[in-house]
């Protein structure tokens, strides 16, 4: 494999929206730090940071507000395509469909409409899993067009049909936040490969969805919580993960492709995993997510990233594992979104080529003689 | 803009697919020359050469079209979506949100899967797009299975609702050839980020599509459609395009970011974009399109590209300008999915850097102090 492979350290570009690892450890969006960020601001502040370049003062805090909650409702074409696609199917193909159809029924016309069919998708993503989730599962049409203050709020709220508890939101600020940017991760770069043709808004993030998908890149905090789940006590989970280790079995939620030291995310999730667990009586998970992450320090000097304590947080809310993944999308279509303004902002089509690695010259052979 | 935006000219990989513009001027799909593929090949022999690796014998190729030609009913479910999707939709999204869907009710689980759905997306595009057009545009709810032999008969026959004449089909042949396959092309690149997180085929081939969608990348034909159709004689074409160039308006298909010399594909499509034109008593569009190739080399020294001379043959054989681009994706798909496969066999996930140009450290801000 040629050292161009996966454009590793190669640089595709510019960003003013991320920096990660620059001390190793460090995540920044715009300058500010992940630690203010994920322990003093609202998830909603975050994203304004991201899609409009500052902190929103109270006024735009509250107005971007306002308008997140009135774009909550679905179209009723979308509801009828969500109902076509059967329970069995990947969330993550719900959302890229869903994603897809609505840039048909309020397609992105001019560049000038990009603020506000990034904000559309930002509420309306979660309505979209929600609403496909508990008609296939539960037989019901909800109402996703509720009242709730946050977006985090409003998703745990579809998905129980109950108002949830303060510490639950406080959760969901923290996490979205935690998922919202992480530069040219290959989602991101996806997602700005294609909007280098100048395509649509809803085309790029499509794209995205469909790159998140893949088990290299999202996925890991499933991975995590299917490994946690099956261990009922920190020394069975010693044991077990120690023979795991010997087998060379890869463990989900440890080591990062650009941090080095640790990740920084990891920190800012955990203690919100242990209160949840307290809040919910747990005496089991995360004992063993602790245990876990103590034995691979030990044995092989690898820490958590963002999606090892995920796992339980996410259990502990009552979250079904195969929409911990479209939780990943919900926070990160504010980094694609900024990433594609920025790509448009200064645009060049991104066409890199290829080394040839195939059969020289072939002289044509009638079908006949094959 | 620093060097690395757009990569060109960097390598970001290997393929064995095709050549492009190795000297200056040449094509390429695994070694055989596209003259020789565009003259005497079908299009489902160079679907077969991109998709499995060499040219079929009559027996693979009697075998391949017979699966295609199975797999071109609809599922219910999918009808059911099109029939959301409202006339005024951009029929790129149709199709990209009917390849979505597709990946909803028939997801690709294995990778030994991928040959068997690039098949049936390769035979299902065209019947997306015109069970759509169809019901949209004229109220009818068409039959796809039907029992042409071709992939661009079939197209056409859904389109006019009856069997296509053999000059049509022959150029159908000849124009999905010569646009199935080109390198790392930003299409065929999103496809390939995609598909590096390992991701399922569906998605990787709904980020193509999108991506595709751009000005910068498909359109280029429909644009030069609508140029030509504005003229009623080779004498107003001139006048009026010289005063195009002299306002220094961009004039679609001329020139290549790849080809420097000429496009071989122009040479392949026009003397077929001639034939049409006698077939059909046309005396205006084939003698202007001449008349601003001659022009557009005189002035400019800039050469028609491949789009140029299908803006007016695709006109010819009646198919609406809104439909240019999707051929192309019906004709690409084999392209991408083959660069799909290339991908997965050789993968380490696409994940390039970025120079950050953003703001430097900032420190958090209570709401009420900003």
């Amino acid at each position: 494999m040629s050292n161009s492979e996966g454009l590793r350290g190669q640089t595709a570009g510019q960003t003013a929206l991320c920096t990660v690892a620059q001390s190793g450890s460090g995540l920044a969006y715009r300058g500010y730090d992940i630690e203010d960020l994920a322990a003093k601001a609202q998830f909603e502040e975050v994203a304004f940071l991201l899609l409009k370049g500052n902190l929103p003062n109270q006024g735009e805090l509250t107005a971007f507000k306002s308008r997140l909650r009135a774009n909550r409702g679905l179209p009723a074409a979308l509801r009828t395509v969500l109902e076509q696609v059967p329970a069995s199917a990947h969330p993550m193909d719900v959302l890229r469909t869903g994603c897809s159809m609505l840039g048909n029924l309020e397609t992105e016309l001019k560049f000038s409409e990009q603020q506000d069919a990034a904000e559309r998708l930002l509420a309306l993503l979660p309505a979209i899993l929600c609403y496909w989730y508990r008609y296939t599962h539960d037989g019901v049409r909800i109402e996703t067009a509720l009242d709730d203050d946050s977006l985090g709020g409003h998703f745990l709220h579809m998905l129980r049909g109950q108002y949830p508890p303060e510490l639950d939101v406080k959760v969901m600020h923290c996490s979205l936040t935690l998922y919202a940017e992480h530069e040219f991760n290959a989602s991101t770069f996806a997602a700005r490969v294609c909007s280098s043709t100048l395509t649509d808004l809803h085309s790029a993030v499509t794209a995205a969805i469909g790159t998140l998908r893949g088990p290299l890149h999202g996925g890991a905090n499933e991975a995590a919580m299917a490994m946690i789940e099956r261990w009922s006590s920190p020394e069975q989970a010693e044991t077990e993960l120690l023979e795991m280790l010997k087998r060379k079995e890869k463990v989900m939620g440890f080591g990062h492709a650009v941090y080095r030291v640790k990740d920084p995310r990891n920190a800012l999730i955990k203690p919100l995993a242990k209160q949840l667990g307290q809040a919910v009586g747990d005496r089991v998970l995360y004992p063993v997510s602790e245990r876990v992450e103590e034995v691979m320090w030990r044995e092989k000097k690898l820490f958590a990233n963002a999606d090892f304590y995920h796992a339980c947080a996410y259990h502990f809310m009552g979250i079904p594992t195969k929409l911990f993944t479209p939780i990943f999308v919900m926070s990160r279509v504010t980094g694609w979104t900024a990433h594609i303004m920025e790509q448009r902002a200064h645009n060049r089509i991104i066409r890199p080529t290829a080394d040839y690695v195939g059969p020289g010259h072939q002289d044509w052979l009638p079908i006949e003689k094959r």
